[in-house]
Formats: structure tokens, sequence, C-alpha cells
């Protein structure tokens, strides 16, 4: 009989989201009669409508693909240069980051990167994880066998987990250990805390001091407002050779049903042989693309360019003002209430300390079953996450003002 | 020093197609006059529009995406029940298939879901291929770490290669050696030739003689012209324990450029732990795709199910039809140049010798620096497609035409 992947019985439970999914469902299956009143502020997923020039640019690729003199079948095989040229170009060399077009990679989104990015690496490497954290960068290396058994706290043997707590700021300093792929993301999913330039700059040390690899998960940048804070891993002098960055249009352009985010492979980045030999791995990036892939369907990667045009910019920026709007609504509510409160200032989340004596799920069970509303449960993110709760400002703005009042009313 | 995956420095050479695309630029570069009388039939590409039904489809769901009331954002990880339901019912239960709906699992095409299967795969299955082959196959294996080196006729250590000649009509009878997975393609790609229900009956013998695993791609099934050929590798009695099906929207819809696959993973497929214990694949495989991945693009999604609906299904027949009338004016003109020929009835290739003391990729040459005219090298797909070429169907009725005018002078 053909053999599994054993790796994967090593995986908790279900994955965080799903399971709260669950939750939810049975949840409003045993409440036939409140279950429109829930308000969803789990999962991080946009609710206002596209942009209206990624609406017409899709519109028009599919318009394209309706006439014979303009169709078009299989693309380059890392994304069409109109798009890699717009991002180079307008993410990074006009912010004075030398990245090349084919440095650019087209995905269906930061998720499926994350994991990708395993492809190309040796088994070998020691993986350092921030803790609370995107559950992907931890399943997606047990997945691969770069783990040992799950203990009870929820940890795998193998990883090495930087703390992420509030007497750090929720950005850890790197460690005294060895470890050769360090994932970082800026604004954090979940705790919305941002690395300053200092603390960058010594990650960006630490990687050249222990010829590590930075996987810098860059998600959010979009929302940062303060203009000290780095967007992109880049902007760190000697990043190049280091760094590899992952982006998407998920949370800037409302893309979460539309699926398109890239990576950033610099031609300086080189990873060794176990013999010691030095080499680039962005041949392998593109050999990993070209073998398994056909890139990202025409009319999505359109719709992406039209968010680099002067209205499709303007339409992101007032995007993300929307949402940001809610966290500052939420965060105030939070604040109110007593709680201690994080994030939700250059990231769509706010990361809340739960009421003493109750445990993450207990907090989530009380807040879907009392006010309804769904939050993220922090222990869902690893075990220093045990003791908050994530609430995501992805919503309308009632909803937003809506889940402010019944959080009065529930603490 | 970070470490790389190894096992790619094992590939050979680029992969097939950017070869191809290489050596036609180089062409096209070298010589600007005639570039523009290059016909390409070499990558089996679509040129036909998109059916009038997905494009109707895919703007409807750009508009949804357009308005807060009809906004999506995630989808199921797996697909939207809307499409899982249509191509359980349609593609299989209504041919008498027991297929569940869950056991549908939506991607964006067969090439990915090709290499991702190995995720879920440990690494001790013995592997075998046919030869010659699509070469994601072999590669993905390579690149698993599943093989040794290649030798000098590019095959490579550990892989049990299944020779299609023109004696088995280039259909392989199951080996007397034992293999855990193999990768079976019919109607081929790139041979043409299909498999009739007693040669797949065999190979499902195998399968339950050997505990092994079917990986059955049917990227093609729509092609096949004979009724006594089998569309499903699950037509056959006892298929559905011990096969996965992979099919793809590419070559129906034309959606090459549009990006839609899927995978069949039936509950009843059941593999082996290294100590003996017998577990499904399926949670294993969705585990995969709700961790790695967020689905295919709406508007893709809805573009797919509307070649389910009734004018969607007469649009794909009409497209079909206009490639295999292309079939059939390549296989006759090179069939009159006295060329041995193969395939071209139940699938849009046609499979070609060379005439004596060319090799493919001589053959490959001469008939772009002579006629202009782009095929694909049998050697490509593997050590047993040396000395033979490939022209695919993919094109409008002037080119192939003009093809067919073309290879009389050649030849």
């Amino acid at each position: 009989m053909a053999y599994l992947n054993e790796n994967y019985l090593k995986l908790q439970a279900g994955y965080l989201f799903p399971e709260i999914a669950r939750r939810v469902k049975e949840f409003c299956d045993a409440n036939p009669g409140i279950a429109s009143r829930v308000i969803r502020c789990g999962i991080g997923d946009v609710t206002e409508p596209l942009p209206p020039a990624a609406v017409a640019a899709m519109h028009k690729a599919v318009e394209e693909l309706a006439h014979r003199e303009t169709f078009r079948g299989y693309g380059h095989e890392q994304g069409y240069d109109f798009l890699r040229a717009r991002i180079a170009q307008q993410d990074y060399r006009d912010r004075g980051i030398e990245i090349a077009d084919d440095e650019i990679f087209m995905s269906d989104g930061s998720k499926s990167d994350c994991g990708f990015i395993l492809d190309i690496l040796g088994h070998q490497n020691t993986i350092a994880i921030t803790d609370p954290v995107y559950p992907v960068y931890v399943d997606t290396n047990v997945m691969a066998g770069h783990t040992g058994a799950a203990s009870k706290d929820g940890r795998y043997e193998g990883i090495v987990y930087l703390p992420c707590r509030a007497e750090n700021g929720f950005v850890p300093e790197a460690p005294e250990e060895h470890a050769d792929l360090v994932y970082l993301c800026f604004p954090n999913n979940p705790t919305g805390a941002v690395a300053s330039r200092e603390q960058l700059t010594r990650w960006v040390e630490y990687a050249h001091a222990h010829n590590a690899l930075l996987l810098f998960d860059a998600a959010y940048e979009g929302y940062i407002s303060e203009s000290a804070i780095p967007h992109s891993i880049y902007e760190i002098p000697g990043a190049l050779d280091c760094a590899i960055e992952f982006r998407s249009f998920s949370k800037t352009g409302g893309f979460t049903g539309v699926r398109c985010g890239f990576t950033v492979m610099p031609r300086a980045v080189r990873t060794q042989t176990k013999d010691g030999r030095s080499l680039p791995l962005h041949p392998l990036w593109h050999r990993r693309w070209s073998t398994k892939a056909n890139s990202v369907s025409y009319p999505v990667q359109r719709g992406a360019e039209a968010l680099y045009s002067v209205e499709g910019r303007a339409q992101v920026r007032a995007l993300i003002e929307h949402y940001m709007g809610n966290a500052r609504i939420l965060r105030d509510a939070a604040t109110s209430t007593g709680l201690e409160v994080y994030g939700g200032t250059n990231a769509p989340y706010i990361w809340v300390k739960t009421p003493p004596g109750l445990t993450s799920w207990e907090m989530f069970d009380r807040m879907l079953g009392e006010i309804h509303v769904v939050i993220t449960p922090g222990s869902g993110f690893g075990s220093c996450g045990e003791g908050y709760f994530r609430i995501s400002a992805f919503n309308s703005r009632e909803n937003a003002e809506e889940v402010g009042r019944r959080m009065q009313t529930f603490l």
C-alpha cells in the first residue's frame, strides 16, 4: 500500500479558522433566532467591495478573453511583465529599493507562498517562529517534516519559538541561539504590532551574523500609519541578500476572494548545499514556479495591476482608511472597558488581554454566546497568545459600531 | 547559511517548454523578417476565445464583487459548493460513478495538482511513470527527493519507467515489479494514445494486487471521440479505492490563462503509515488545501460553473470540434508525407516518427528553420520519445491548414 506523509499526523486539531467556523455554525444552528445577529470579527476577511479600478480592469480582461484577437492562453510563469514591472517600480524602486522586475513572482496569495517557499529549502534548516503567529508558518513546517511531535502546550519539538509578549511590545529580539530561517510578520498578524527600523536592523544583523534567511511577511504593510515604520524589510541596509518578502493584495485591494499576491526573491539571496557550496535561490524559485504552476489568472493580474493606477491607489487608500476607522472604534471600545489593548494603530487587528481568569477560548465562547460577536482566540496563534483575543477591523462601519456598543454591555 | 533543497540540482536543463520558447525567440531575433510567419504547434496552448457562457458568468461574478451586498471574500477551502456539486453530478454521478461533492477539490489547474499531490504522500513510495511523459510528473518527484541522479539518457535512478512505444500502441502494460504510485494519463499527452477499458482494468487489477495508488490524469478526456473509451478511471470497477483523478478546464473551456482544474479524491482511497496502519488520504488532502491555499478566484469558479450549463456544454463541444478538425488536417498532412503518424483521433496531439536519421531536436530545429513551424521534440518527454515529435492541434483553422501545406513542401 502506498505510504502517506506521516508528518501530517503530527498536526493538532483543525486549522484555527475552520474550528472557529465550526463553533459559530454550531451556535447558529442551536440558536436560529439570533443567528442573524452574529457579527464576525474573527477571520481577517474583507467585507467592502473591490476598488472600481480593479473591477473595470477585470471586466476589460474578461472581454479580451472573449475575442480571438485579444485572447491569451498561458501567461509567463512568474506572472505578466505588466504587473511585475508595476510592483517593482512602485512598491520598491520608487522608494529607493533596487528590486528588478524579474525578482517579483506572482502567486494566488501569501498563504500559498509562505508554504511553497519550503519547497526549495533544505530539511536541515533550523526554523525560528514567533509566538503567537499566523498558524500557516508552523503547520507548513510540520507538514514538511521539520519538527518533532507537539507537546501539551501546542509547541513542536525542533522549532525555536520567539515569544512576543506585552513586555517586549510583541516584537521579539533575535535569540542567542542559531536559526537558519526566521519568519517575521510586520505589521503583525495577530498582535497588530509593528517593528521599528532599529528592531528590524537588529534582525538583519542577526541574519548576517548567523547566515540566516529572513522570511518577511509584509501582507499588512498598507496599514502602517506612522511614517517612521518601515514598509519593507528591504528598507534596512543589507537585507537584499538575506530576506525574502511576501506581499498580498488581499487586504489592500480586498482580494481575499480574487486571490493574488507575490514574493520578492532578490538575486542576491544565497543558500548553501550540505557540502558548503553557496548558490543563489532565485533559479530554484523560478524552476519551482515553471514546473509546478502556470501563474495567476489573467483577469486577476489585470485587476491587481489596476491597484497601481492613480485612481486605484486612491481607492485602496480609501478602503484602508475605512477599515482603520473601524479599528479606532473597536480599539476605543475595548479600551474604555478597562481591558489591556494593543495593536489597531498600524494594523487592522486589535489584540486584547482577556479579563482575569478567562482563557482565550472561554472568552471566545462567552463573546459568541452573550454578545454574539465572533473574535479569534489568541491561543489559536500559539501558547503565548493564551489570555488574549484578536478583534478584526474588517467589517462595515455599522457592524464595527455595533460591536463597540455590545462590548460595553458585556464587560 | 540556510540550506537549499539539493534535489533541485538534479533536474536537467530547463523545463521543456521554456527551452522551446528560448529557441523560438533566438530564431525570431536572428530572423526578424520571417518571425511573423512562425506558427506555433509546440506548447499545447489554446488559441480560441472563451466560451460565451463562461465570459458572461465571469462578468457577472466580477460585478458581484463590485457591490457590498453581493461581495464575497474567502471562499470554501475546497472550492465553492456550487461548482463542486456541478462537477460531481455531471462529470460523475450522471455517468453512474458515485462521487460525492466533498470528494472534489478545486485548484488553479492540473499542473499544480500533479505536483501538490506529493505533499501528502510518503517519501518511501516507489514511483512508476510512463516514458514518454508529461515532464511535470517526473520533475516534481525529483524535486521531492524521490529519485537519484539522472543518467545520460535523462532517466532518473529510482523511478520505474514504463516504455510506451509503437509496439504497445503507446499504452504500457503493468510491470512485473512493484510500484506504490503509478502515473497514468489518457488520452495521453504527448502521444495522443487512449487506453481501452480492458487495459485500464488491468491497471486497476495491478493496483489492487500491489496495493498501489493510480494517479490518473484525465485532462484530455473531453477529446475522446470513440464511445468505447473510458473518460474516467472510475468507470473501471474497483477504481474508487485505488485512484485519484486529475481534471482541468484548460483544454475544454480554453482556460489555460483563466486557470482552473480539480482533483477527485474518493474517501475510499487509503494509504499506510510505516508501521502498517491504513488511513484514508482524504483528510490529509483537505488539510493540505485548508493550510496552504485559499482556493480559486471567485470569478474563475463562476466561469468554470458556466461550462456545465446547457449553452456552456454546447460551446465547449464546439471548441473541441474545432481543435479536432485541426487535428484531422494535421494528421492527414503528416500521413500523406509518408511518416508514421499516431494520435490525433481521441486527443489534440499528433505523434509523428521523425524521418530516419533525425533526432527529435534536429527535427525541431529543421522545422523551425525551414518551414517555420514550432513542434515539440519527443525526446523532451523522455528517452522513449526520442525519434518522435508532437504536433499540437491547438490553433486557428487557418494556421492548421497552413502548417499542413508547409509540411508537404518540407518532407
